[in-house]
């Protein structure tokens, strides 16, 4: 059953400008418009590409029984018809009114509290039922994350070889686990390559070629498998995630995204993606998994699997923690749920994302992992201090790391957006097992790159110890002691080899980057971008070291760099670039260098990261505007009105309400319209809402009623009401309506939202924006003198704010 | 020029729900009501007591000069009636309106960007002030915090002896400049108590009283030096001043708080008071005087200096550097600029607010007042990491410093409210004599009190090793290696002897710190708190440590304590404990936890400082609501609307605004009141504003215009417009009024706000309470069907929070 999928700007839908309800429409009138969500449970991925979500079918899911019933927080009672309030799949929610449902819900467990034992038992397990499901979400994160390390530290080996006597260990505690306590990066005897187990000798050009295919073979059958399973059980499990849960954060509905499948797939296609040697990280799809772990524990507890602005607190709170098991950083995690990506972050959130991010810590490290005493991932420990003139070469390296970061972000959207509306993107499969033979082949030949990406790092982090033993630390020196100071000396042969392999490198990782971030697998770039950077740092920095010793008398050296002492740590140099190109990317700011401090343990390095963090964000904002987050969610066209960006521009409310001169607002009248006038109107039009007025002419605005509300209430009635028939009128005032002959009228007050928010005509846009954003509105009613003028909804503020930033409005898809 | 003050209750004023309005109003018609800013320059403090700050006569600050031009966003033209759009003192401010002012300010710096190279740099200017702004607040915070740093040190030596030569060393360095670098607690020949210096021997009953009595002379004379000071010269200066930061973050003016007299007294104040040996701590003011840094900063860059709300994003950051450079803690310091003090807190402060946190951090590490290699106050470093079992202890200690924390709240709260209604409050240098003589009388036999409490925190917090020669540290066992693991062993008679002390200290910390909180001198509570914390945490550790070394078999034990190892360190019971109970003492949550562990620079203790918090602040919420700073923001009735609090009532718009039933509504109608009809309404009625309607029958509104800017557009008109006399039309429509025989109309359309923020009366309060937060908002207006009903404004919502939580809804004060 293959079915043309919706592909914008192709000839199947001529118009650019297809808003969902249009789309939802073709499907009514049957055209082949592929937005289905069905009842059956197949699942039929059509081959556009699952980043462009409409396009994709998606198997229903939990969040399908996102049903409650409304209740206007003016009117305080709760409608009895089934299914009013619900929220349309690929809508946006309506925070006040969510809000409301769970401070009455609140209101009447503290007053029915008093009945019962059983009540109060309840009451406090909805006091509890916050704290328990963070701890819940916590929990499962730390678990889920500990498995997903395992799971593929033994597959990434499993590309090099095999431990024989136990094949379900990698070889790291394979060669633990005989009492080599030699363990080098080198070898131990017990793991043997899989030359090794085809009897080739150790060394030699026919055991390299075998490993080689080894290597290429299993890295084209974990993403081919990778991407089988999230082509056929979850499309939405591919990707990174954060620009979704960014969009999802802010208020908007997307079925199945945070689902049980989404969560399977994700995990398992992570491991295997992950194993494949790709150039992708495990971390952003960590907080895309949490979230999952959030949504779904979430319907343990109905106060917030029932009610989509509590559930958001829950999902912020595993944000958190996804980032917190994804580098050990919990206080991190909380500042970039804070500063990234949360929308409606209330201190309690604060709190209960600190608890979460802690136990999901907490509980990853008590697995153990990575099998070693130190809780952070790439512990590092300096042994000199950074000296004030350096300040100058972090802020150059950040400079560079901006520039990294805006290449990567314009090519890999360029590549995107061709994706998106190119024939590639019809086959998904085909395009990672291309992406990953390429990147086995050229990256095995490389040791920097045959090496697992998070191990490059934490190589170019270190310092040139006594123990280091790679090309990198070729320097003429004689180690004499351990304690001893390590002095400065000239960079030998070694140094200058690996230099050359790091360059080459580089321009692997970069150019594969941009053609992985955004294949239909799993993937984050927070390692990458870290690699790319730690890579430039590193190299940066030993040309600032060998200046320091073939120049040790200039004067920004002199002060410090005394007597042969190795003053400059390339090491240092290594982190802060990487601080730089991830910032870049991200345009984190405070949460980036949180994150890098607990990931390297390097207090003291505080003020050097956040010296590049910010030349890096300001030469990013110069030359590109959007971090690679925004830019995708724009690129997908999501309803995102982002809270950093600043509304500077003079239009009115009148200028962007609908509708524009000329067009005539379809209002509902208190008590004129029969039941007829009303069915007409949800016909002709396609508003998700109808102010209501106290008459056509007068234009007096009395209350706000939702289409679904009114099409339920409406179906209801005549399910169950006697005598109402098309010639009813619909009532919406509390009086008794004027006595006529007809047909008992249709009162419903109950399902009409008696407190719309209201503005005037004159208010300036800044105002308007500001209101959408932190009162999380749906829409706004426009009026002048107390007459009703039009209507705003979050659409027409979003498209208002791409006109006036010269952007293409149509490019903003739902409402 | 004896005034009597205004005490509510007492009979010069019989109603206790004395409006700030009627305040004014009084004093106007000549009461004797001491609120009073004169032009002069002239200080009269009025004795009952500053903290009532109504009853403080400041002198004129920089503040005084807040004029702006008004413009009314909606209208898109600048007022050009001079002062209208400023702020009276005791007021709130207007966010949306002043962010809409800026906005215009930054448009228009951009459209004549292109004009002249002068104007780009004026431009680039415009765009960086910001950073410049709080990097100037950063550095001139880390100087101001080194110098009180480096005096109290010296001071609170001098109380003990002095270098002869070289009288402006402290003890430490006194001993370190001479090179005794054997440098113990205890004493070295460079250094002379006062005993010596009067010749008698080091030793002995004489020696003993003659430093006794040079103790209590020094604290004395530093106390009386700070509270005259405090007395004369600036009366803002004292307490800590978090409560009044806080107040003024959400949106109120309190001229002279943040001035430069306060900044110079608090700043010399603190340095004597701390020296006093008070049970106080420089932690709390530090924030304050970092804030008024930041607010005689921002006068440089009018941006900041003429914009209330933009202000307030300059003094979030210094209130972050306040705390970083107290504590040693940037993030902390950010975290609880965020979760304290701040309320609009956009994500542009957050990272300007780390940047500045950084730099003051930065600036007093260089200058390096503590003289040693930690940048952290109280660097811990422990043998053993915590064990499972031990969680079950924290969380006592947990409850324990919550029970603590409330009975200190408590007490403290009664003592300030007596203080406030009583004779007490009429001699405030007095009480700070008495006090700061019981203080030393009783804190100089005891070593613990009579030490520096930082020095007895990091006692307290520090593990028993072979250094640590205090009395605390006397077990049973011998040292035969530094290196050798320290060996469980049972407590000897000083550790007896120590806990007595200990408990003795306890008990008059506690009765000092509730007496001395609110007395007026600079005095913050944090390290006050955190001393508590730490002796009871250290007793309680002991006693779980002797536990584990009588019953190692116990079950919870024997798994991690075998072999005589001592896993029990109750140094970190002690940390535990600090937070405990000023976690309790502030509410504090993140920030708490983040400021302990850079702190410390325990990493590893999170989850055991976290469980503590989080025990202490539910028994804290459980026993009494509020926390410290909450608590006195009530007591002294400022209009802070805690974004914290959930409000959980049903009542709506319709039962709040005013007026009430029976009552007429005060409005303005567009065009057809003569000047004489509006200086009649504006003579008698007090509010703030005027609803502006079509006509008085119909009441559709149009618009809303303040009290301030009709006063001065209407003095301005009779002063410079011809033929304007009372029975001109005040007219604010736009189109040409009724043509009229008589004078000339005088239009005001200019100063109209066409774009109020409006309410229909169904809208529950919950949702008017969010608006009023979340938007800033000074007043709202209610409309049904379009009909204007009435007014709600902030101090009408304070109000009714009070009212629904069963308090004296009167408490509220000011507008």
């Amino acid at each position: 059953m293959e079915k043309h999928p919706l592909k914008r700007g192709t000839a199947s839908t001529p118009t650019h400008s297809t808003s969902y309800q249009s789309v939802n429409k073709k499907f009514t009138n049957g055209t082949r418009v592929t937005y289905v969500h069905s009842d059956d449970d197949m699942i039929d991925i059509t081959t556009s590409g699952a980043t462009d979500i409409r396009s994709a079918r998606v198997p229903e899911d939990d969040e399908t029984n996102v049903n409650y019933s409304v209740s206007f927080s003016g009117a305080h009672e709760t409608a009895d018809i089934p299914g009013i309030g619900q929220y349309d799949d690929f809508h946006t929610i309506d925070w006040q009114r969510d809000i409301a449902r769970d401070r009455m819900r609140h209101r009447y467990i503290i007053k029915k509290k008093q009945d019962s034992l059983w009540s109060l038992i309840e009451g406090a397990h909805d006091a509890w039922s916050g704290w328990l499901c963070v701890l819940l979400v916590g929990l499962f994160t730390g678990v889920v994350a500990g498995v997903i390390d395992i799971g593929a530290s033994w597959m990434t080996d499993l590309k090099f070889g095999i431990c024989p006597q136990a094949f379900w260990l990698n070889k790291e505690q394979c060669c633990w686990s005989f009492n080599e306590t030699s363990f080098d990066v080198g070898n131990c005897s017990q793991w043997l390559t899989w030359a090794e187990v085809l009897g080739q000798a150790k060394e030699g050009a026919g055991s390299y070629i075998i490993s080689y295919l080894f290597y290429i073979v299993w890295a084209l059958l974990f993403a081919a498998l990778s991407a089988s399973l999230v082509r056929m059980f979850a499309p939405y499990a591919c990707g990174s995630g954060i620009p979704e849960i960014k969009t999802i954060l802010s208020g908007f509905i997307i079925r199945g995204y945070l689902g049980k499948w989404t969560l399977i797939i994700k995990s398992v296609g992570l491991i295997l993606s992950v194993s494949a040697g790709l150039s992708l990280g495990k971390e952003g799809p960590m907080v895309h998994i949490a979230c999952a772990i959030g949504n779904i524990l979430s319907y343990l507890f109905p106060k917030y699997g029932r009610n989509e602005a509590k559930k958001r607190e829950i999902l912020s709170a595993a944000a958190a923690a996804g980032v917190s098991v994804a580098f050990g950083a919990p206080i991190g995690g909380v500042l970039f749920s804070l500063e990234e990506v949360s929308y409606y972050f209330p201190l309690k959130t604060l709190w209960r994302s600190f608890f979460c991010a802690l136990i999901a810590a907490f509980i990853l490290r008590s697995i153990n992992p990575f099998g070693n005493e130190h809780s952070v991932l790439f512990f590092v420990e300096y042994n000199k201090p950074w000296i004030f003139f350096e300040l100058i070469p972090f802020i150059l390296l950040g400079i560079i790391g901006g520039v990294i970061a805006t290449i990567f972000i314009k090519a890999n959207l360029y590549w995107c957006r061709y994706r998106k509306f190119s024939k590639l993107g019809q086959y998904p499969v085909t395009e990672v097992l291309v992406v990953t033979v390429i990147t086995a082949i050229i990256a095995y030949p490389n040791p920097y790159t045959r090496m697992n990406t998070s191990q490059l790092i934490y190589l170019l982090f270190s310092q040139c110890g006594i123990s280091n033993t790679d090309n990198l630390c070729d320097y003429n020196r004689n180690f004499t002691d351990v304690n001893s100071a390590i002095e400065i000396a000239a960079a030998g042969p070694g140094v200058y080899q690996a230099i050359w392999l790091l360059i080459l490198a580089l321009i692997l990782k970069l150019v594969m980057t941009i053609f992985t971030f955004g294949i239909k697998v799993p993937c984050g770039l927070f390692i990458p971008s870290l690699c790319l950077g730690a890579i430039v740092g590193r190299i940066f920095g030993i040309g600032v070291e060998q200046l320091a010793y073939h120049y040790p008398k200039t004067f920004f050296f002199s002060g410090e760099c005394y007597a042969g002492d190795d003053c400059i740590t390339p090491g240092l140099y290594a982190m802060v670039g990487a601080a730089a190109v991830l910032g870049g990317v991200t345009r984190m700011t405070v949460s980036l260098v949180v994150i890098m401090f607990e990931l390297t343990g390097g207090v003291r390095y505080i003020v050097p990261l956040m010296a590049a963090a910010m030349a890096s964000k300001w030469v990013g904002d110069a030359l590109g505007r959007q971090g690679i987050y925004d830019a995708h969610i724009a690129l997908n066209g999501y309803p995102f009105l982002d809270s950093k960006d600043e509304f500077a521009h003079t239009s009115l409310a009148a200028d962007v309400m609908q509708p524009k001169r000329n067009e005539t607002l379809s209002v509902i009248t208190q008590d004129s319209m029969t039941m007829d006038d009303v069915e007409n109107l949800l016909k002709e039009t396609e508003h998700n809402g109808y102010p209501v007025v106290v008459s056509r002419e007068s234009q007096y605005l009395v209350g706000f009623v939702l289409r679904r509300d009114l099409n339920l209430a409406i179906a209801n009635a005549k399910r169950l009401v006697d005598g109402i028939c098309g010639q009813s009128l619909v009532v919406f005032s509390s009086g008794n309506p004027p006595q006529t002959l007809g047909p008992p009228p249709l009162k419903l007050k109950k399902i009409l939202d008696m407190a719309p928010i209201t503005i005037t005509d004159q208010t300036p846009m800044e105002t308007v924006v500001d209101m959408f954003r932190k009162l999380g509105l749906r829409q706004t009613l426009v009026t002048h003198n107390g007459r009703l003028l039009g209507v705003i909804t979050k659409k027409d503020v979003l498209r208002h704010v791409k006109q006036m930033d010269n952007e293409d409005p149509s490019s903003v898809l739902f409402n």
